[in-house]
């Protein structure tokens, strides 16, 4: 995990590189977790349990590998209860496209499923990994519950939290945690995250914090002291060390097994060959770049898969495989028609480079735009309320 | 500090045994752990500073080495505040005589400077430790709780407080502790504990729990906020390296570095080659012995310094510096007088082992039997009123 491997692609928690411009080869990911493909008969199921279409992130292979998704289904159908866990680490102010994802895709799970979701902000795994102070990572935690709210979950079924402030608020979720650290060794650490001696202790025993609230008995407040109401995580692959972790230790604590669903990574506007990261501005738009960041940074940063000259690409067409405005527009246009016909277009090369872009400049302007609107209407009050332990609507 | 030295005596905190029926070699130990001998001009600033005459655990040299307690006095003459900071281990239900003298001690520098005390029972270590359930640990916090109450502590000035209860009801507890262990590496903890990459995560991150009640600021509830009111902690020797850990990192965080006074060990029945312990039922008289329990221990097991034949006692007298029950009424026995005489009869064979042992019965049977007295009136509202967070009777 923690080394590049042979086929010169690295994937873990903090760091992302890929051998070409087509990004990450998923499929040997895959077999390198030991995760499952997510077949189409797994789609067809979630949209027939549910009745509800499918949403475009799995349509499209965005959502792209899972771990027991047919055990919750089989729960599911036969109405026994589950809950969903995600998380952020809240390293900066701004959040940007990348991370939007999995809760865009979270939410849908919500709306669909009508079920409890936990949402860990690790501020004190922030605090740990950078020079950042207690108080600025705890700060930074609100400041992203803010953007999260702002993604439209319902307070009736959301429960936010702060590491520093529900660990020292909870004395079962800290129980949890020490049954976690009790069966976790130095020596595996080790070998799922690549830590070393000159890690901090902190670093050390904080996969634990991670694994922790897949297991219901974190959440007395929501799950009335039960301990094996299942979990289901949505979250990007590279958090899927800290899962295979918990998923070993689960068993061991009689807990049940977390289930998962991984979404790929929202690449640098550089290209596939890294993911967006927020701590290098050049990769990334933020939810709060104005229309005109968006606009400049598209134009001037977006990696094309368009040929150098306008009379090579009419005749060549473009490359949608490399091309970043195309791979964004798979992540943030709904219309599967419009897509299709991008994609025909350009490749064919009826559709120049400056259009396609100009397509998704609008495309990640109107998604912006309605996040930055929906934001400001995010009050301290609706914070406080979605950070605050409490029952949510549903009764166990 | 982990293995054993070159002279042949092991002190760690879960592990001691001496080189000699003598006991431990404190005088080394003080050099190796580079701590500052106990002097009589210390003990009699004390005297002075307080106007009570000085314990008789430092009179007799079983709070035997110090560090900064020095400052410690400078600040109270100024008038400026500190506070006392001890703990325990809740490993059995039963605590015994050895785990009597810290808070003894504690008691009366309570008593005498009138200062705010923290009492930490480290549930979570031994949950870590120990093959034992997370409801169990919790439960002997609150059972040895008991005890420590019997010892005579002041509600209105002590706060006893479970890991396990308050990291899960205090975000700036786990604050403190969070910076602890963004300042300590696993190198360090390796060096410093023994630890090995086959030991849990947990054991790894614990010693930073150990640390952050050294400061004030783990405590906002009784010091307001404040960072930097001195602390003092009375411990048994064997405690210091976790106290070197967080001297060491007290300046990086800010934070003034504690001050400590250490005692030596209460020996086991069977000799001074190892301290009493609670897991090794013959070693130890327990605070919930029988009269009857008491006698036939100490008859049967306590080691004696006295020679094989009456004739020949008589004529050579008793090894007081190896005998068992002497070196107990040095503990127990506060009247000088009259161990000074004991040590005389006994050493010159005036008096028999025989006699010696009922000496000591008696002295423990009354200590033994007061506190189980005292115990018996202990409530569980008691407990619950000691182990609230509040405010004490001090202010900031």
């Amino acid at each position: 995990m923690a080394t590049t491997d042979q086929d010169d692609q690295l994937v873990t928690p903090w760091e992302v590189t890929a051998a070409s411009q087509k990004g990450v080869d998923y499929d040997k990911l895959i077999k390198k977790f030991g995760s499952t493909k997510i077949e189409d008969s797994l789609i067809e199921r979630i949209a027939r349990l549910t009745g509800k279409p499918a949403n475009h992130l799995m349509r499209r292979g965005i959502i792209f590998s899972h771990r027991d998704v047919g055990l919750i289904l089989d729960a599911y159908e036969k109405g026994k209860p589950f809950f969903l866990y995600t998380g952020r680490g809240p390293s900066s102010e701004a959040m940007h496209l990348g991370h939007l994802i999995p809760f865009v895709f979270t939410k849908y799970l919500q709306d669909v499923f009508d079920v409890p979701l936990v949402i860990q902000m690790t501020d004190d795994e922030k605090f740990l990994w950078k020079d950042m102070s207690v108080e600025e990572a705890r700060r930074l935690a609100s400041e992203n519950a803010k953007d999260i709210i702002a993604f439209g979950f319902d307070k009736e079924k959301t429960f936010i939290f702060s590491d520093m402030d529900y660990i020292g608020s909870s004395p079962d979720f800290y129980k949890t945690i020490l049954r976690v650290e009790k069966c976790v060794t130095v020596n595996q650490v080790k070998g799922i995250f690549g830590f070393n001696d000159s890690d901090c202790i902190g670093k050390i025993s904080f996969p634990a914090i991670q694994a922790a609230p897949s297991f219901s008995c974190s959440f007395p407040q929501i799950f009335g002291g039960k301990k094996d109401i299942a979990c289901l995580i949505p979250c990007a692959i590279d958090q899927d060390p800290y899962f295979r972790m918990t998923r070993d230790v689960a068993p061991r604590l009689g807990y049940p097994k977390p289930a998962l669903l991984h979404s790929t990574f929202l690449p640098a506007l550089q290209g596939a060959m890294t993911k967006m990261s927020a701590s290098e501005a050049s990769t990334s738009i933020y939810l709060t770049d104005s229309a005109e960041d968006i606009r400049d940074k598209i134009n001037k940063y977006a990696y094309s898969g368009g040929q150098s000259t306008v009379e090579e690409h009419r005749r060549v067409g473009g490359n949608v495989d490399v091309d970043v405005s195309y791979q964004y527009l798979t992540f943030f246009l709904e219309d599967d028609e419009k897509l299709a016909k991008i994609e025909k277009d350009y490749s064919s090369g009826a559709m120049l480079t400056g259009d396609l872009k100009k397509e998704l400049i609008s495309v990640v302007q109107q998604v912006v735009a309605e996040h930055q609107q929906r934001r400001q209407q995010v009050t301290e009050q609706m914070v406080q309320e979605f950070m605050t332990p409490r029952k949510l609507k549903y009764s166990y």
